[in-house]
């Protein structure tokens, strides 16, 4: 689970961890008063470190530190369903995931700290679009194995697209909390959330009626 | 399919007429400039009207208008569903509709109308979560006479829980969508969408298989 921006400067243990400490302390400010209320100074008085420091671990400046920061969130949105998201291979393991999902993001609410930060990168920039782009592939490839998993067992029929069911599932959870954050309910994701897992365990494959949607 | 923002005077039909033009243009000259950077004397400019006019109709301002603006896109939304969401009584019914909706936000891309409004507004405030709650309602019900419809000529199972799966259809196209507009590919709203309506196909009754998804 490597998200780093790429742009550091090669670092001593010492320097990771002083670098980690000024990514979680802006994490935490940024949580507390939003990404564009946030001022480098407000990240250096947090976290105890001088200005030269700061600009010695993000020469780009706040723009690199808020990316720093955006992947540290989105390295906790797939920590947030773990253990369940690395070992999907029991159903129980499956619905104890759904679980934790639901719960997350029910006490998240209306406001997702990952997005804050990709608004306020812009949301079509290269740098925020890569990183979304990974945590997706990540998150997808971690479904997928489970499924695989659960093929292999004998629990779901080999003929289901692994690959496209866990782009589902990602989508799923996705649609279900981008509704939540709308409107403050959870009913969409978990509609979403069961309905793409009971097509998992029946296994999705018609039942002696092909038609237009399978041809 | 009602909308309207609710504050605006009672109007004649003339009346009804210059409100829909100013909305209308406003619309547009969003679509171009963004929210943001559009201001009233521009919508005055072309839509041919009057200050004192635009605040007839608008005693709210600008924010009024970027509402009436918002309904008027969340209108949209449906309507380009059209004509298959409001019939949706056939399996090629449902696969015209899935394709209208993968062309619809394949054409539209990483910029949603509505989406850039509704930020524009605030996300959390009470118009827009009412907004967009209403839009997530109506479409939502839309699905939910159409699986209704299904269920009862036989194509779908009665077991199957209609609202509940509506529910997760709209959630996959919003996830869909959401992961369009953060990565440029349109490939999670198709296996998000296909994935669902596969359900309703098979009508997701787990096969003799019980366990813990379904106590």
């Amino acid at each position: 689970m490597s998200m780093h921006s790429g742009t550091a400067p090669r670092l001593t243990p010492k320097g990771m961890a002083t670098r980690r400490r000024i990514v979680e302390g802006a994490a935490e400010e940024i949580r507390e008063r939003g990404a564009a209320g946030t001022t480098l100074d407000d990240i250096r008085a947090r976290t105890g470190t001088s200005k030269s420091q700061i600009f010695h671990y993000f020469p780009g400046g706040k723009e690199e530190l808020l990316l720093a920061v955006a992947a540290r969130e989105a390295e906790r949105v797939l920590e947030d369903q773990e253990p369940h998201l690395g070992d999907l291979t029991t159903w129980a393991a499956w619905q104890a995931w759904r679980d934790a999902v639901v719960r997350r993001y029910e006490q998240q609410g209306v406001n997702c700290p990952l997005g804050v930060l990709i608004t306020e990168l812009g949301r079509t920039t290269p740098a925020a679009q890569a990183l979304t782009g990974q945590l997706i592939g990540q998150w997808q490839s971690a479904l997928r194995t489970g499924i695989r998993h659960m093929q292999d067992s004998g629990e779901v029929d080999r003929g289901l697209d692994a690959d496209r069911t866990a782009a589902a599932l990602v989508a799923a959870v996705q649609g279900g909390v981008t509704i939540l954050m709308s409107t403050g309910t959870i009913g969409h994701l978990e509609a979403a959330l069961d309905t793409t897992l009971t097509l998992l365990r029946t296994g999705g494959v018609p039942a002696a009626r092909p038609g237009p949607l399978h041809p």
